[in-house]
């Protein structure tokens, strides 16, 4: 079996969005790969790089917005862009982890939920009766979600996850690594969809 | 006739350079459009997106020239990363206007000669000699083109140019606008590829 790809992403990005839409499929399909995801805090990973989030850009962060919308109706996908945005992704991020632990597909479950409510529906995904929600419409218990999502083995688990993102090279979401290589972006889909047909140039 | 499609770049940005490789091809092939090459001041831009060269953004800047690399594989085209980069564009981009008002088609290989010069070979380009070179190359007389490019009229052309672009909402290179439409990005040649196969969406 290859080994899996590894998906780095923040709950806040919106192409992450519309990245995770997209690369079980291809990862599948081109090269009979599983998708690891690995949530991680870009904040972090931001302040490393000097870089600052999109929509507080100027001009470029204009162009964000229209570059969203456009891309949701060429993927035909729900969007909505939140009116908090972006968020502290902290919660998702560590509930994630905590699922994970017990089971990764009901975690991705969760994670294509949590995209789905905050960049479909538009709605904050930053607190933690939210996260409870979501929880429950993939079977957890919310209640116990929420108790797990402060304890400090979790805090600690989600600081581990993103420092060893950042050490990978990891600074920006979407961000992909496919074996040793990376790609960063939602618009390199096309060059993993190649890299895994033609085992890479 | 459709609209050009107009191509705004900087001469320092290896994205330009290999977006400049395809998208006559894909303007002509796909919506039968000519393209306007447009360069422009990036370094100007970015004072205003608050933006700073790939090159000097930590951990960015190494996954950049690793990109530029496999790009440049995978395109099959010459790539050098020259030792002196980015550069300042700006008598390149002088001399591009000053062909330009004569004639736009030696322009274009005037300026596709600054790429293959300076990304193909890596060879630095900021001096007003080699732009002499590159001009004579294209049939041009290099003493008049280097005696142009010091000129006032010529230095205030390209001001209003890089103004232009920035007024007009560019803010990268290579950047590009269909009709009204703004594309950012050397990844998005093929949206704009089926842009112009569907008429928009």
């Amino acid at each position: 079996m290859p080994k899996p790809i590894d998906f780095y992403f923040d709950f806040s990005s919106p192409y992450a969005y519309f990245a995770a839409d997209k690369i079980d499929h291809v990862a599948m399909e081109f090269g009979g790969r599983e998708v690891e995801w690995r949530p991680f805090l870009l904040g972090v990973a931001m302040k490393i790089t000097q870089n600052e989030p999109l929509m507080r850009q100027p001009v470029k962060g204009e162009y964000s917005v229209q570059d969203w919308d456009r891309m949701a109706r060429f993927m035909k996908v729900p969007w909505t862009l939140p009116s908090k945005f972006p968020i502290a992704s902290i919660d998702a991020a560590r509930a994630y982890y905590w699922i994970y632990d017990t089971d990764k597909t009901v975690a991705k479950e969760f994670a294509r939920q949590c995209f789905a409510t905050y960049f479909g529906e538009g709605r904050n995904i930053s607190d933690v009766d939210t996260i409870g929600k979501i929880g429950s419409r993939v079977g957890i218990d919310s209640a116990e979600l929420k108790n797990a999502i402060v304890e400090d083995r979790i805090k600690e688990r989600l600081k581990i996850e993103t420092q060893a993102a950042i050490d990978t090279g990891v600074f920006g979401s979407p961000f992909f690594i496919v074996d040793d290589e990376k790609f960063w972006g939602s618009d390199r889909i096309w060059m993993i969809k190649r890299w895994l047909k033609t085992g890479g140039w």
